[in-house]
């Protein structure tokens, strides 16, 4: 866990919170990205050596939408940096933590990423993620 | 906004969370401090260019003892680091957010900081914070 690589917060409006983020963060979002698996579209704003994600849902049934409809907007995930996600993710096992995902997926920002089960992690959602590199 | 600082989690046992956010991060917590004005003990992990800092409810009638029983564990606000923290609170609001004190206010790690109220931003409690120099 090398530094926190990125705070993922769900949105109803990624266009109204673009402009929000905006204003807070005293810039623009870099990109905007859509993870047609995870049922999300994306936007990202750099922060210093961190990022702000807003996810806004596409899919009414994805993980978004229904984080939405449960507990409305707000912080959804933290995504912590790490250099070998696969070692990460045994030694997270090993270490007693409920895994989401057997193996790391395709994310956002060309990362691979894998998810620790909030109820095994004080009711937060923890994302590991490193850069994908071909 | 020169980067995430911090990131706060509220937990209902300190001791038992400090265990497993050492386990997660793989460090344990640099130190423990008790904000008494806020009815909490903090704990705070370094997790490079960043912080976790966990939150224990010491007064069962404030904010975090509150957010524990309404929303549970997990994490309760993002705090980013700023220059001037006066000049941030008037930009802001100017901006159209609303700020949770008028003033700033000494809150832990030697830190002044202050809140913008997470109905005006996108459900998120976002903290800004300066470091203390005498």
């Amino acid at each position: 866990m090398k530094k926190i690589e990125h705070l993922g917060i769900a949105v109803h409006n990624l266009q109204d919170s673009n402009a929000l983020f905006e204003k807070l963060l005293g810039v623009g979002p870099y990109k905007q990205e859509e993870v047609a698996s995870e049922g999300v579209m994306t936007s990202f704003f750099q922060n210093g050596p961190n990022k702000i994600e807003l996810l806004a849902a596409t899919d009414p049934t994805g993980p978004i939408a229904k984080f939405l409809e449960k507990k409305g907007e707000g912080i959804h995930h933290v995504a912590f940096e790490v250099d070998d996600i696969k070692a990460e993710m045994e030694r997270l096992k090993y270490e007693g933590f409920t895994l989401l995902n057997e193996k790391p997926k395709k994310g956002a920002d060309n990362k691979w990423v894998a998810f620790v089960h909030p109820k095994s992690a004080n009711g937060v959602l923890v994302e590991l993620c490193q850069e994908i590199k071909e």
